[in-house]
């Protein structure tokens, strides 16, 4: 499974700052919108998250800013599952302008299967497991410069 | 200098997911309103922004998320400059619940010093520089297990 197609969108006025520029925060909320339509995809909707009392939170967020996005701009995040294991999912976003290849920005993040009923990790149910796994890369996966970075002031 | 306070506020309703917590672009939102306190401090305040067309634009962004915020909650943050070089700064700051100590959410980041008028990085202005050197550690710095990281499905 590539790439998938998670958001489609354009930059509301409200996230425009003083720069004349999408404000960096709303660049993670649109990569936040696209998360949820993958949690969607893996079988926790809103109905499942309900009946089940299950969520995935965000633990870990990595973002890459690579062009400046305008109000009316219009937006694309594609998605993939990098890794997993039993409650935890490694993913990666990347936002485009319309049709382009080329990232505006791209995001690495850890999430995490939660018990809503306690507030506690848990493993994913079988039926989950399944789709994350018909959603998950075969072989070697996705390499990427904007994977597995730490930032560094490189003088 | 060790850490400022940069921002004072409370979760907003608007900022709460379907989870009932602090949606995890918002506390970016907070984090990228501290990093504008941190500019003002520098000496590009507005007023600076536009007479020298001059700004700060953030490069990189990682993100831990420690803690779940509620509608209300109280919010303080702290922000600290770890390091700097002629044009950019790599800075540090922790989202606390009200005046506790331990964190609920800490993000490193990587800004850029830009030219707005051409659009392009360039170096601060030297009572920038000074104003930079005043509030950076004098010594070894500062240490934290949320500075520096890669994001790693460790099984």
């Amino acid at each position: 499974m590539s790439a998938m197609v998670l958001y489609r969108g354009q930059v509301c006025p409200e996230w425009v700052d003083y720069n004349g520029h999408m404000r960096d925060a709303y660049y993670l909320l649109v990569f936040s919108l696209a998360s949820d339509a993958l949690i969607d995809r893996i079988g926790l909707d809103d109905a499942a998250r309900q009946s089940r009392r299950r969520s995935v939170y965000t633990l870990e967020v990595h973002l890459n800013y690579l062009r400046e996005m305008k109000e009316g701009d219009p937006l694309r995040v594609e998605g993939r599952i990098l890794a997993s294991d039993h409650k935890r999912l490694q993913v990666f976003f990347s936002l485009h302008y319309g049709e382009e290849d080329a990232p505006a920005a791209c995001s690495e993040q850890l999430l995490i299967h939660v018990d809503t009923g306690s507030g506690r990790s848990t493993a994913f149910d079988e039926d989950v497991l399944s789709r994350i796994g018909e959603l998950s890369p075969p072989g070697a996966g996705f390499e990427s410069p904007y994977v597995g970075r730490s930032i560094a002031l490189k003088v």
